[in-house]
């Protein structure tokens, strides 16, 4: 833990004008609103008692869930973490592939790919986007892959790569038409991490539907919430039925007998999680709308600092914006901790960027392509509070 | 599935007795009670809006659980599979080991081993408690497994046998003084699946509490539920302090910082589920006492029928009785399927017990003791509507 410089004028310029937008009272980083039918549901589930893993919610969220983002299917499961994993599956990565995968993204993005028994493989973000950059990672496989009988193969490690795990950072979409051409040139299952991206689109095509699976997380700190939960999204009606099996014990159907037909996963969202899911769904419009105007008060508060950026969607993008995020120039970099203690201690929550997963001690031997731009990336980001109830 | 027989009087009169018992109406096998604070617990929750990973719930419910099982630590998780994958990666199970499992048990507990890597070694079990006999399995590891280097070493496969995972069916304990000798003298380390046991007892101390460490489930057909939900129980501090931290993503502590030191699991109970698990809790003392009193009205009904055996607590053993079980005798084991189809197309819902592990088709080439009694009693339970509501 660095100490942060006594006294910085950008802290205290950040500072203020947070609290242009925000007053002056402490503010959480994200928290959800239940001002819907959260309550109604709830009690439904504990008159009913169907509160856990089989229960109308479960089906509706599901439906809805596939509705709201174009998808064919969506299959409800117990997090987000769960959904990568089985995502992941069901593309087809084994043990001892590779997986192409940010540098800078949440860690459960990365452990997901050890689950299957892969190797992460890490990869640069753009600054425009701040997800994976297809054009540095076109060069990168070009120059360090080859085909052999068809498939991808690292050359330094042997190993083939078998899928590409972008993810949309803070709820920008990602350049998914480069990244869906990396997929098909390089012959790599395109699976997207859409944890952070309900609500963001791609060229009007909700994220997430791009790849073969697609995932979703509703943790207590996203746009909707189910406490913990999550969902995988796919077109494809013969993954979304592996998807449900995989995740629900591989169970045989059968008035009575219990028969699992492979080692299967108990991922499963009860029905009450699920519950508070349909209801924050029926509200996700309203949030939106809430956390765009957040923004636009944002972009007017920092208009007139010269060494911050607030990140806007990309060009043809519509963003969620999840977490709202101030990227500091590389001039001012050195000030982050200071902005990060001067804003906390204010009570004004504000978080930098994961740290990048390369440097964490479990992959610190894994494969990596350069990743300049993420390095500058963590130095330089601060993520703003983001409520949809603050606008 | 298998035809029934057009007629079995075993099954009408099997019938009749459960009629006698829970009325002319349809009964569920096993459905929650919500008759306490659940509503005000959920309720809190939504008002304070943490509903997620972070709230006093989890805590609560932690130290509720404690001080229930006598247990020094619980940490609650997502589910009752994902408590035992955690509780035997901490008891040092690896790749290519092979754990001890019953053949008679829930899938859930061969698959946690599967995802550590190792392999299951199915074993049979005993007539009186329903679990691993522990006479059988120490026999079975004399003559088939040698010390390499102080480790228990199967002869056959070459592979160190790292644990023993008995499970306590339907909520009876298995003859843990029998497993702790055979753990001891072979250098096994215990772990308990007690995902069916809450409120059960071996010579007045909880199961779970006796190996190194224990795992609960909260799912909605158990004795008290979380929607989903489990826990890890140990009086181990430092294996309570590993668990907390691999079941919440490996985080190392900071103001803001996300620095996570191992490949960790997203395992963490919500707190919303945690509420209803304090509500639910609260009630566990009047739950048993309403199944006790059912096991005590089944067995009057049952009384006069000599071919079935309705299961009774192990002696000196105290039962939460979770799900009631009438055990067939050998000369009648033909009419289970019937004695199924009769009471549940009457309604009354009955169920048989799970396949055995080594049948299905994901297990068929892991190593197994010889099992006839766990074969034998496969064809002949008969799990009865145990609802803590129905006494």
């Amino acid at each position: 833990m660095s100490a942060a410089p006594a006294q910085s004028p950008l802290a205290a310029a950040i500072l203020a004008s947070l609290q242009e937008v925000l007053g002056n009272r402490p503010v959480a980083l994200h928290e959800p609103v239940f001002a819907g039918e959260e309550w109604a549901y709830l009690k439904e589930c504990l008159d009913t008692t169907f509160v856990s893993s089989v229960g109308k919610f479960v089906d509706r969220f599901e439906a809805d869930l596939a509705s709201y983002t174009g998808a064919r299917h969506a299959v409800a499961v117990v997090n987000g973490t769960a959904a990568l994993h089985v995502a992941l599956l069901l593309a087809g990565v084994e043990p001892e592939d590779e997986v192409l995968v940010p540098t800078l993204t949440f860690v459960a993005t990365a452990n997901a790919i050890r689950y299957c028994g892969a190797t992460p493989h890490f990869v640069d973000s753009s600054e425009s986007t701040l997800g994976m950059c297809a054009t540095a990672l076109r060069a990168w496989l070009e120059a360090t892959t080859e085909r052999r009988s068809g498939i991808c193969v690292n050359r330094r490690t042997g190993r083939p790569i078998r899928a590409l795990l972008p993810m949309h950072t803070f709820g920008h979409s990602c350049d998914l038409e480069g990244l869906l051409g990396v997929s098909r040139d390089f012959g790599l299952a395109l699976v997207e991490d859409a944890a952070e991206s309900i609500g963001s689109y791609y060229h009007s095509q909700h994220t997430g539907t791009f790849g073969r699976l697609g995932t979703l997380s509703f943790n207590g700190n996203k746009t909707i919430t189910t406490g913990g939960g999550g969902a995988i999204i796919t077109s494809d009606a013969e993954l979304a039925r592996r998807a449900k099996h995989l995740t629900t014990t591989a169970k045989v159907p059968h008035r009575w007998e219990y028969v699992h037909d492979e080692v299967g996963f108990n991922y499963r969202l009860p029905n009450i999680n699920a519950a508070l899911g349909c209801a924050q769904l029926e509200q996700l419009p309203g949030f939106l709308m809430s956390k765009r105007r957040l923004f636009d008060r944002y972009a007017a508060a920092f208009r007139d600092q010269p060494s911050v950026c607030l990140m806007r969607e990309p060009a043809g993008c519509v963003s969620n914006y999840w977490l709202q995020t101030l990227v500091l120039d590389e001039a001012v970099a050195g000030e982050r901790d200071a902005v990060l203690a001067t804003t906390n201690a204010a009570g004004v929550m504000t978080r930098p960027a994961w740290g990048l997963m390369h440097r964490l001690a479990p992959n610190r031997a894994c494969p990596r392509a350069p990743t300049p731009v993420a390095e500058s990336l963590e130095r330089r980001i601060v993520n703003l509070p983001s409520s949809a109830g603050l606008a």
